[in-house]
């Protein structure tokens, strides 16, 4: 979804419109050149081991911040944030199950909640294009489509399940390209895990994703792998914990940090 | 070829031997951590020409040092080195014709002749292995299949002609993992040029290498193809030019310039 143009390019005035109630869409797009996060929101007895989980498996799960308990503000991800209303639109999980999309959890939040920001890969998408790659669900303008993989992620508590990847198809050099531009975004999912060969991870069919949209893959082409920040929602609906307030799917917490700040070169 | 373990393992101390006719074999192996060199000796007044080829075409001709017309010494590379006297073969190509396979070019000196020393791939195969990555024509003890590809090089006088690679097959993530690695040494060939898909480069039997010898690629592994520094000696030998005088096959100068001084990063 692009951005329109007369939408605020910067990242206080969208959270501005989103806690304002006039954006409660996708973020793709909005306040370019500025790091989205994921969002889950977890009870505090959960927090240390999904952060446990979250070292233990960095490329999915590249955490950006950790709030304190109860406290909805990340000041090193922006002035002012309010994690309770600059979210567009949220996803409350009970049990596992999806209870709610709410465009806030004011009346939800409590005491012990536990705000975690993950990197996303709009992060690396930006990079990719600047450089002149075509970055083909963006310019079709479809959810980049994601599978379940026979990798499994390292466990912490009753944190477990498969890796979830999303995939880009791209010809050979411009796939050694992304390698190496995504390399850089360690906070972004990093480089690629895989490439070619879908049925090496589990993949049968690339034509039926798990979640997103099916993409083309060209005969002059392979399909290039990233490790995707789907994974821990998936890990977390699997553990059935007894609350969890996610971002709803492309509805993202827009940030103050540059994506270059994220560039480790 | 593995090194002898009585062999010197300073690079002065190979040079020397090869230098007074101990050693007149392949240099694999040789004074590990050192880079070793490609050599091209031309007429002066092609060397500007392949200069221009060589600038045109850094990743099969990735130029380490070019010498000084007549000079047989390489300051930049290594302390009082003889071009004619320090590679332990040579090949000397007479209107595109191998003449010769001396051990020494002392006599075949001229005041014109103008050296260059281009990276090779011995640099980057040392640092995939220090990573703990397979290279498999050299635990198998071979040498890597080579292949002319449909891939011109940008020509520059009567240098012209196919991109030639070199192969190395890997699975998904060493190979994503390799494009890293290799990416850090600009001056050794650099990142792959292309990866799977050979067909997509003009390559239609990876079992038949035009150079070397073929490798096989496992059904989990992916072909690798990097630019190779063979590219050079097969345009060299295609432009039919009155005098030209590389190392033979594996047979490269020594020099005392580090690996790691190559890589980028």
């Amino acid at each position: 979804m692009k951005a329109d143009t007369l939408f605020p390019a910067e990242p206080r005035a969208v959270r501005a419109r989103v806690r304002s109630g006039e954006h409660a869409g996708h973020t793709s797009g909005l306040a370019p050149g500025f790091v989205q996060g994921n969002v889950v929101i977890l009870p505090s007895r959960l927090a240390d081991e999904f952060l446990r989980f979250c070292q233990r498996n960095p490329k999915p799960c590249p955490v950006l911040a950790v709030a304190e308990p109860g406290d909805p503000a990340l000041p090193t991800l922006g002035d002012a944030i309010d994690i309770r209303r600059d979210v567009p639109r949220y996803r409350v999980y009970r049990s596992g199950l999806l209870a709610d999309t709410p465009v806030d959890i004011v009346a939800l939040w409590l005491d012990d909640l536990v705000t975690f920001i993950l990197g996303c890969s709009f992060s690396f998408e930006e990079a990719l294009i600047e450089d002149g790659l075509e970055v083909r669900n963006i310019s079709c303008g479809i959810n980049v489509p994601m599978y379940r993989t026979s990798i499994a992620t390292q466990p912490a508590g009753p944190f477990r399940g498969p890796l979830v990847v999303s995939m880009r198809p791209f010809r050979p050099a411009d796939a050694i390209r992304a390698v190496q531009i995504t390399s850089r975004f360690p906070h972004a999912h990093g480089a690629p895990v895989h490439i070619g060969l879908p049925e090496a991870i589990g993949i049968h069919d690339l034509d039926r994703p798990h979640y997103g949209d099916p993409i083309e893959v060209r005969v002059d082409e392979l399909p290039v792998f990233w490790a995707c920040g789907v994974t821990p929602q998936a890990v977390i609906a699997e553990a059935r914990i007894e609350l969890c307030i996610t971002h709803a799917p492309g509805c993202m917490l827009v940030t103050d940090l540059r994506n270059t700040r994220l560039a480790s070169l």
